[in-house]
């Protein structure tokens, strides 16, 4: 009898890990052939980027983006659709800017001009009507800067020209072992006396595209500040050759931006309410503006499109959550994070639990998992999920970063989580003119959307443990 | 005593795992590294895309490209380059196609006509020289076809419109369900009488490209033959749309295409001798022909410029291989298999030892891993090198298909292989005019290079495991 029961016993928990993983199995079956065959990202990305296009922070743009996303998530029948009010920055171009190489006349003849491909930096002051004409100066690093220091820097243009470095297999290592000639670069030269700098484009490609992207003045008086502007690759490799050949030759740019005053803008926020737990809050989302030399496609139309799909396919597959499941739209990521902040700031005001936060902005690729800034036992238990996403070709589980605009949200015991699409394109696009609709692939896209909504519908169903990694270290 | 020699010998085994493990990471590092920032795939891709181009059996361009890569293969050093004879078949699309959809003149209108994209397939008879005008059936299989029957087919033209399968993650399996239209469609189709067949094309996107390919008469006598055409997916929905508010509309077209005599044509081979094993061939290849409508450069000058590289790799990474290694650009894939034919009856009469064979056929895309015909004792081997992979997001190790050129060289105990590229974009550009190069990505080629290059360099140093599975059932 006691071989029987034992038996029995058995055989039911094989069966309900069986039925379990089954049923799972048939939920993320759903979700991506939902997406794949039935999906609304790619028609609202569409519209995203070319009936409305790029989306800075402050323009109307950006303005027309909010009233639409809002619309459109009011279609879906969620239980709340909701702006939230946030200041952002207004920094405005003007005219496009305007570069020249000149080399000295030679003998009889005249001055050569070479024109090149710059754009100014995201934040940068304009340089005086009539541009800058002087020396340039180029240096790889901040400590061969320093090296030369004012005496043959001052009066001069600083010519950042670090490249990106090829052999690391994610492209985002090698932008992150460059960024900081972009975001810093300004603030270091101004020490030694420069008049302006050009920063090699962070990109991976030899093209004729220059890359805008933020970058800080920081405490710097305005009368200090100097313009800032990015170059194409293939001119950098100009500007580089041609210095080789002949250092005294002189660089001019001309540039037309302004900082405007703050102005009043929106996080789009729309909200599946959960019927267990409805206090505890998990959210999806990516950033609804964008820089203004492109339609913003990869950066981030995609992950806000994709968001907006995560809770309109968990509600196609019929899952009803038992937490509350949130999309937020961000705004302002590129250039001060003031909708990331705002909504933890507004969050912890009242109290709500966020247990879980994704973000998808790392461009519309072929998704290849998730990235995780969470404890050991969330982490653990997202391994032990990585089977049910094989047949999707989705195999990265790794901890590590997740995305700025859900940063805040970071505590001790909840999960933060980035979407980790295959990155060997996103920098020949990232804030460039060629962030356009035409770059980025349907299923593609559609397949992140479904990856995303099936790590948000196990999340949901098994809850995330809420043991932080002290209260681990002590057991 | 005896426990210190034991200690002794535990930790001399883990050092040697230790050192053989580093190496083969360092070994890795090496070939990823040069391949990233010294590749020569690219630059090649460029040459035989845009100075040469479409690359069809028995044209022009198909022998420059022999020229062009025995050439290139010469200028590396190898031990041998040679052209292997092969006779092909010679088809020609002449002057373009033209089709049009025709509705009735309603009252006193007259008859309208809405062009539509349409290319011939390869291999297909012309239409008469002023085209063909008929009604035209709709079906989806040849089940469809089969119930209409001779009743309702004879006369008019069959329109195969069943589309690829958008559920499916594999493209490549969605084109398998779909791609005996394109093939057997003709012949299909002359049973019941039909004067054409239209097809709709093997593409997930919907946009204007016609995409061709090859398909079959079998032994149809000549006068039985129906010219067989592809048109775009979008002009398919519109099509059916049509039909579907007006039956009794009326197709035309004309295409002016022709099987010539064959002609001489070549596989370009090059040799890296083995120190220890020279009698032991392994070969790494991919196709030099491609159809006539882009350039080919994802089908398949990317596994052409590949499968070159990974002989470069090895000589660049310090690699001296122990078997023979050679890369084999095989002629006339797409409409014949003739060089892969060729390759393989060589080597038999030769009776050379071909243990493993690799092929690039699926894109120049981020690669994902390999699918592997061979016995489980080397798939297990294959498996035992997966942690070597994955600094490089190559994750996927299945059994399956290998390609269609190296497929004549399968015996009980070799090893073929297939490189598998992420898919999803494949089939927005094969066989179609859009197969160019500017849709290949040079990080995303170099790093199937490398990929290939590193499984190469693992099955020469740990050698094939022949033990065929029959012999593994026995024991």
């Amino acid at each position: 009898m006691i071989h029987l029961r034992y038996f029995l016993f058995l055989l039911a928990i094989l069966l309900s890990i069986q039925s379990k993983s089954q049923s799972d199995k048939d939920v993320l079956k759903k979700i991506y052939t939902q997406s794949l065959t039935n999906g609304k990202s790619y028609d609202w990305l569409n519209y995203l980027s070319n009936q409305i296009g790029g989306r800075l922070s402050g323009s109307l743009n950006a303005e027309k983006a909010v009233k639409y996303t809002k619309e459109e998530l009011e279609k879906l029948g969620l239980d709340k659709v909701w702006l939230q009010p946030v200041m952002v920055p207004k920094w405005v171009r003007g005219a496009k800017e305007y570069a020249y190489i000149e080399t000295a006349s030679q003998g009889l003849g005249a001055a050569k001009a070479t024109a090149v491909n710059i754009c100014a930096l995201g934040g940068s002051v304009a340089t005086n009507p009539l541009g800058i004409k002087a020396n340039i100066v180029e240096v790889k690093t901040f400590e061969e800067l320093k090296a030369l220091g004012e005496e043959h820097i001052k009066g001069k243009i600083v010519f950042y020209n670090r490249p990106m470095q090829a052999d690391l297999i994610s492209t985002f290592n090698a932008y992150g072992g460059c960024v900081n000639q972009r975001y810093m670069g300004a603030v270091e030269a101004a020490k030694y006396g420069a008049v302006g700098i050009i920063v090699r484009s962070m990109n991976l490609r030899l093209d004729d595209f220059p890359h805008t992207g933020s970058m800080t003045y920081n405490n710097l008086p305005v009368n200090k500040r100097i313009p800032a502007a990015a170059i194409s690759t293939n001119d950098a490799e100009l500007l580089s050759t041609m210095l080789k050949l002949n250092e005294s030759l002189k660089f001019y740019f001309k540039q037309n931006c302004k900082q405007l005053k703050d102005v009043l803008s929106y996080n789009v926020i729309g909200e599946i309410t959960g019927t267990e737990f409805p206090d505890e809050y998990m959210i999806v989302g990516g950033h609804l503006d964008s820089w203004d030399l492109g339609d913003g496609s990869h950066d981030d139309g995609a992950g806000v499109v994709q968001s907006m799909d995560v809770l309109r396919l968990l509600k196609a597959s019929g899952i009803k959550p038992k937490r509350s499941i949130r999309v937020v739209l961000f705004m302002n990521e590129e250039n001060g994070l003031r909708g990331g902040n705002k909504y933890a700031e507004v969050a912890k005001q009242k109290g709500e639990n966020h247990v879980f936060a994704l973000e998808s902005d790392a461009g519309g690729f072929t998704p290849r998992g998730f990235s995780f800034d969470c404890n050991d036992a969330s982490f653990n238990q997202v391994l032990s999920w990585q089977p049910l996403f094989k047949p999707y070709l989705i195999h990265y589980f790794e901890k590590g970063g997740s995305g700025a605009d859900v940063g805040p949200l970071k505590n001790s015991t909840n999960v933060l989580a980035g979407l980790r699409p295959d990155s060997q394109r996103y920098f020949d696009h990232h804030h460039a003119a060629n962030d356009t609709f035409d770059a980025v692939n349907k299923r593609e896209l559609e397949l992140g959307a479904a990856t995303m909504a099936a790590l948000v519908y196990l999340f949901d169903k098994y809850g995330v443990n809420a043991i932080s990694n002290d209260a681990q270290l002590k057991n």
